[in-house]
């Protein structure tokens, strides 16, 4: 059976980056060699860490004002990592709480600084983005989301302020152009458009950086890692190759704005049969609605077992809603082709018919 | 060419484990999946995961007292992690300065708290273990390195005190029998005897935590960490994965009694021919050496860098000197077969031959 993956992370990846990435394993680039059994030191692995930052600069379109760094952890590690790096003891971040992981997000940085919540959608359980909430002059950064993974909303234009925006785009980097200029940080765990689980990008607008007095960690230290080249210890080789491979292929298929035309595509499909079908119900603002992660219910709640059945009896993987959220939730990553979409809203008219 | 590798880390691996983790990104047991598109809660990854932590526990011959997790980043990350969660502001903690790595840690863990430095052979290159030296019977811990990588050396024997230990078993773990019990906390970086760069192991007496004021953030918090099974945040997946295949192939080898005589049987080799031959000069105290890593020099530093070339010239990778210690330093993980001392040593032979 030809399964659909639907995944919301660790996700689908091209088939292309899996095979070179199992040679990899086998036989390094003809080295004779595993690319886990080479030294992070050596020119092999240069080539690959300079590849990946090389195109991470090109798919931002960032110059040198900002450093790009892959860093061991994932998001939840920026969590602290970001207050620690930028948030003094006395002074104010912004935070916006548009869902679970940035509600995590503030409360990390609680224990660094002084937070400010500017922005809350908890009050209709996260299902839309504020809009057009002040920010406070004097805060040392601004925190969002870029791309609610549970609720599925997603940021379509980032806040306008002086304030340094700093961006969890976890679940939607490299999805479609974006003004990545407009971000003084942005990171983002890679198991999603980026690659394997196991390491975190974060590219770093230099001008923020060396402004608090806390001693920081080595190995939390920013800078430090600016200064080493992202080898300040044994990075997380393997999961730096799948990103650099990834990265690769987002720019052989065209970059950002292919990858921005195809899950728009994808999107409007889905979002067009949830819309079409009264059994389906997507709460979800619809300006705000993700173009990665769209999350929806059955009107009937006693369908939702039978639904989530027929899925998994489809081959259609990963499509249960976030443990918190209970429903339907289908992530359309970059890697996952029209076909499956398609698959999934001809099984959604199939069920609809069935108990209309 | 036939390549013997004897890198420090990233490093050899067995054969059968690389094999299995290249099918697994291909279609992982089955399934239809590549292991790196599957959910980290999803039965699979968590099969994988218990596997890892029961081999851990049988290997190490511990009991429930003691929990076992994998965590993002490397050993660097646990010198500022251990401290963060078991030094108290005002308390103590006792180290051992006894190479590179140690040295780093008892610095990072400054940061949280007093730091007495017990032992301290920087006198002599770290070129020997200290031994007999007093440990204050109020110390939060004692901190040790029981092999040090770059220098060569390592700890034959623990220190006996009421001071719970805290290991740095990083390079070699799992290589030999060793007196687990008598350490409160233990952790590694997997990129020697454990897999692939890019996970950490951690294994905690759970006693010894609770005992601090500190509020930590929850990623690094051990505590939050064991109550979550490990999966607080998505795991480096992958990496978890080649830590459980290396495990189960250290079990079905014959275990760390196996492993010992193995390494035993390669470093005395490798050692002996060093002593047999007058071209060549190992400096560190022989009772304390290593027998993952050995370091030594050409008594004429003229013939260094021939040497080194001969190696290249003959296969042999990773044989270079750490850069601030120079010389040759030849690392014998528990992947590396016998067979390549073996070649290795014929190879010294042929030089001081050549060189008499």
């Amino acid at each position: 059976m030809k399964l659909h993956n639907f995944n919301s992370g660790p996700s689908i990846l091209p088939q292309a980056v899996l095979t070179q990435a199992a040679e990899a394993i086998i036989n390094y680039n003809q080295t004779g060699l595993s690319l886990l059994e080479i030294g992070h030191r050596t020119n092999w692995f240069q080539e690959i860490l300079q590849d990946a930052k090389d195109s991470v600069k090109q798919l931002m379109e960032l110059d040198d004002a900002y450093e790009v760094l892959f860093l061991h952890g994932g998001a939840t590690t920026q969590f602290m990592q970001v207050p620690m790096n930028l948030l003094d003891t006395k002074a104010t971040a912004a935070y916006c709480d548009n869902g679970v992981w940035g509600n995590k997000a503030f409360k990390e940085a609680k224990l660094f600084g002084n937070v400010q919540v500017v922005a809350d959608s908890s009050d209709r359980q996260y299902r839309y983005i504020n809009k057009g909430f002040p920010i406070p002059e004097d805060a040392t950064y601004l925190h969002f989301t870029s791309n609610n993974t549970v609720e599925g909303t997603q940021w379509h234009t980032y806040p306008d302020t002086h304030v340094p925006l700093v961006a969890d785009m976890s679940s939607d980097i490299f999805s479609r152009p974006t003004d990545f200029k407009k971000c003084a940080l942005i990171y983002a765990g890679a198991q999603k458009n980026m690659g394997a689980a196991g390491v975190n990008l974060v590219v770093i607008k230099k001008e923020i950086l060396g402004k608090i007095n806390r001693p920081i960690p080595t190995i939390m230290n920013y800078q430090k890692h600016i200064e080493a080249g992202s080898l300040m210890n044994t990075p997380p080789v393997f999961a730096v190759y799948v990103s650099m491979l990834t990265l690769r292929w987002i720019i052989e298929q065209g970059g950002l704005a292919e990858m921005g035309r195809r899950n728009k595509t994808k999107s409007e499909l889905l979002y067009n049969t949830i819309d079409a079908l009264p059994l389906f119900d997507a709460p979800v603002a619809k300006e705000d609605r993700s173009q990665m992660n769209a999350v929806f219910f059955l009107n009937d709640p006693a369908l939702e077992e039978p639904f989530l059945a027929l899925c998994k009896q489809e081959g259609m993987i990963g499509v249960k809603g976030y443990r918190t959220v209970g429903g339907v939730r289908v992530s359309m990553y970059n890697a996952l082709p029209m076909e499956s979409v398609q698959a999934f809203c001809d099984l959604m008219h199939a069920f609809a018919q069935k108990h209309a």
